[in-house]
């Protein structure tokens, strides 16, 4: 791993005047030889550095690795104490490679391998039991050609089986401990008498090493696959919404001085790639799915919660995606003159950005606290249709560019265009968010409270109150707002305890 | 897996003079039952399809699992012949154990986990060794203590390098045999004496089994994930292609009369969704050139093939795929009129499309049959890079479109500016497999014949030749160009002997 003496300490002398044969150059040496602690030590400080980043990343890698150690030293005790090594002996063994080989980050993945394992383990004893019955019947000569025979058949089938997409997804890990079981049961017991007792054993052990590695998995800082799942949706809906905002707000504003140019690109930029992460999450979000599956009920999660619905409003928001990534070269799009036609076209797209950004928030914060989308929701993506069938009638309208400024206008029509395919796009996602929400049994939100407030806020009209007018009864009752805003009373209350504080 | 008698078969009577109860319908019972067997018979048909098909989409499945099955009851013969057995006794299992999980589809699949599993073990087991040795220092008491706290501090922080994106990709089995064995060795040596003997038992039957996985995976019928990734990125190339020449010949011609489109339609679509594969690929390329990584020299890949090209020419042929994504929406686009503007985008489009066609074809072919790219490619990539500026004046210039079809033009204008990147994307793809093709040291073709008689057939003016006028002694020399293209001679070959023939 050290810097080596390298070939620059091996030097061809190309004076005439000197011997010309190369010579090694020892102050080289000696200086790499000086540098090699300094650069071990060097390499060493990057990979602590490493290492502490992946452990940031992710705090629950560390739990993970910590959980499997645990879960290992448990298990080694089945040799450590004497009572528990009488009754199981060698076969120990198996509790230590089930844990090594089940315990998985998630919940879904350890409770997946472990019932393979069971079940195929199970179910591949008794058959290999069967098989030695069969082939003991044969007679001596017979039993290992008989057996070698079933190995070869029952191996090549069930290897075969591992290419079924069906197969491959939720058992594959199952097949190959058949295909163990199996050849391990037939062909021990063409030797070992007590096949009966050794089986008992074995089974005991995988079940010890099985059940270890789930409840650690379920009750010691589990990690559940779906949870991630529902997180990972949530965000990548956020990371779109995100952009649109950022799209919207900044670059769809024109600035029409350099001063405002220049801030805007001093700005954080990274809501601009972040949605590039949307893009390959297919893979991710499918294994986390498979792994849902498995999952028992926990927290807000049913057992057979629709993960599949998920599935579906990641592969809308990955769509939805890939036409970002289409505008997002036009990030850098500043139109320098505003002809009337830009105007024109402007105001419509700033308005899909803004309103789908808003409403693809709400759908994310709805996906997050488990709640129904909100009725405004639905107000934004109707803003936003509107805003695109104003686009649509520009699009077919003929028109007239201005002379030098054709390539501008040619984009901007083109942007206009996705932007219109986003639209349809987010209100894909908005109903598939609103049959996740139903399927899963969200919480419908209780916006009355919030409504009203609304309602007060912006449509009433306040007549301004004297305050020298209260101390005389009248009929006025003062709310104090931010009382309100600040505490959990709702403002039919509210208004009810003015009422009696004013009266008394 | 049979269709039980359903919910249909329980009635409820609508009429109000029937008893209201659910009545089971029994004459319905009784059709499901009967129904069973054909039920039955469709489901087990269905199935054998299903493996069929599994079957023939890539044979090598079907020899893959014979595969597994032959070397699994090869090993199986440790346990069946009484001199092995003597010799290795229950060690045995630990072959049947190695084949089962380390037998892959892919060679370098298969080396990947025998040397993973082999170097682990062996290092694992050392420092079990040494694990045990220094917890017999502590005494009776603290051994167990000690070994379980060796145990639980080596797997904690194996099972977190596991995170590691490098040590995951490569190194990933090889982890989890270390934690394994390290466990085992150090926990059985506290109660088996003869460690050493056992380690070496283990040993040799783990060796027996990798080594018999490795032969046969190589031995017969190998399939090489090289070689696998060699002709994916070739066939990827090839669908861009395809999906260009048909764009091009097809589409960008439009049609004038109603029995020219209804043609089009007829025709098989299948190049235009062929692209899609290339869309997802990504995943796929990694893992293969991941597993090349561990192949030995095969036929034409040496050890060590430049491997990262083949990824680096793959992603470059999935953004090519991800413009065209956004072009196959206009594939239906047949501007009904044919204006002035139109007419003149339309040819450079054209050729954009049949010329970076041709070139990704010939590159396509260049990897296939690990040949230099051909001189030619340079010609069709120079000539879509003259149609592109050509596009790119006419998008710079001011244009007045058709009043009735300016959304068209827009369109059009639209294809125009993707099919530019498409050229930028198709010299990109030009230029790593030039790259490729140093690096993996493909044969140069020898074009000397075939430029000679491309310069002859074009550029020379040849002179008509009476065929009496070589009777008499002239400088004439009549070449047989049938015997030239059907033999292996040069041209300048031929022409010695025709000379040397007409002399004599």
């Amino acid at each position: 791993m050290a810097s080596l003496p390298n070939s620059q300490c091996m030097e061809t002398s190309n004076s005439p005047n000197e011997n010309t044969k190369p010579t090694i150059n020892v102050a080289c040496i000696r200086k790499c030889i000086k540098s090699m602690p300094k650069n071990l030590k060097s390499k060493a400080v990057e990979t602590v550095k490493f290492t502490k980043k992946i452990g940031e990343d992710d705090p629950r890698r560390i739990v993970h690795s910590v959980k499997v150690g645990l879960a290992l030293t448990l298990v080694s005790s089945l040799y450590f104490f004497r009572p528990l090594y009488a009754g199981f002996g060698q076969a120990g063994m198996w509790a230590i490679l089930t844990v090594v080989l089940v315990f998985e980050f998630t919940v879904g993945g350890t409770l997946s391998k472990s019932l393979n394992r069971g079940c195929a383990t199970l179910l591949a004893g008794a058959l290999g039991i069967g098989a030695e019955y069969l082939a003991n019947l044969c007679g001596d000569k017979g039993e290992p050609i008989v057996l070698g025979l079933m190995v070869f058949i029952l191996a090549t089938s069930a290897t075969f089986t591992r290419f079924f997409p069906d197969v491959k997804r939720r058992y594959d890990y199952g097949v190959l401990i058949f295909i163990i079981t199996f050849t391990l049961v037939a062909v021990s017991g063409f030797r070992v008498s007590e096949i009966l007792a050794l089986a008992h054993q074995r089974l005991s052990t995988i079940l010890i090493g099985g059940a270890t590695c789930i409840l650690i998995s379920i009750f010691v800082c589990p990690v559940w696959a779906g949870q991630d799942l529902h997180y990972l949706i949530a965000a990548n809906i956020e990371k779109i919404a995100l952009f649109l905002e950022g799209f919207g707000g900044e670059f769809m504003s024109f600035p029409e001085n350099e001063d405002e140019k220049s801030i805007t690109t001093d700005k954080d930029k990274s809501f601009l790639v972040a949605y590039k992460s949307v893009l390959n999450s297919k893979t991710t979000e499918e294994t986390l799915a498979n792994l849902a599956w498995w999952e028992p009920c926990h927290g807000q999660f049913r057992f057979r919660h629709p993960w599949g619905q998920y599935l579906k409003t990641g592969a809308l928001a990955t769509e939805c995606a890939h036409h970002i990534k289409i505008i997002h070269k036009y990030v850098y799009l500043k139109p320098q003159v505003t002809s009337e036609l830009i105007k024109k076209i402007q105001e419509p797209c700033r308005i899909i950005s803004t309103e789908s950004s808003q409403a693809l928030k709400q759908l994310s914060s709805s996906i997050k606290n488990m709640t129904f989308p909100l009725p405004e929701t639905e107000t934004h993506i109707r803003t936003c249709n509107a805003a695109a069938n104003d686009l649509k009638i520009i699009l077919e309208k003929p028109y007239l560019p201005d002379q030098d400024h054709s390539q501008e206008t040619i984009q901007l029509l083109f942007l206009a265009s996705v932007l219109i395919d986003i639209v349809k796009s987010v209100e894909n996602i908005s109903v598939s968010v609103n049959e996740l929400s139903q399927k899963a049994g969200f919480r419908q939100q209780n916006p009355k409270a919030e409504k009203q407030q609304h309602q007060l806020l912006h449509r009433g009209i306040v007549q301004p109150v004297n305050n020298f007018d209260i101390s005389d009864n009248s009929n006025c009752v003062v709310i104090d707002v931010h009382k309100l805003a600040g505490g959990q009373e709702t403002l039919a209350q509210a208004m009810e305890r003015e009422k009696l504080e004013t009266r008394s």
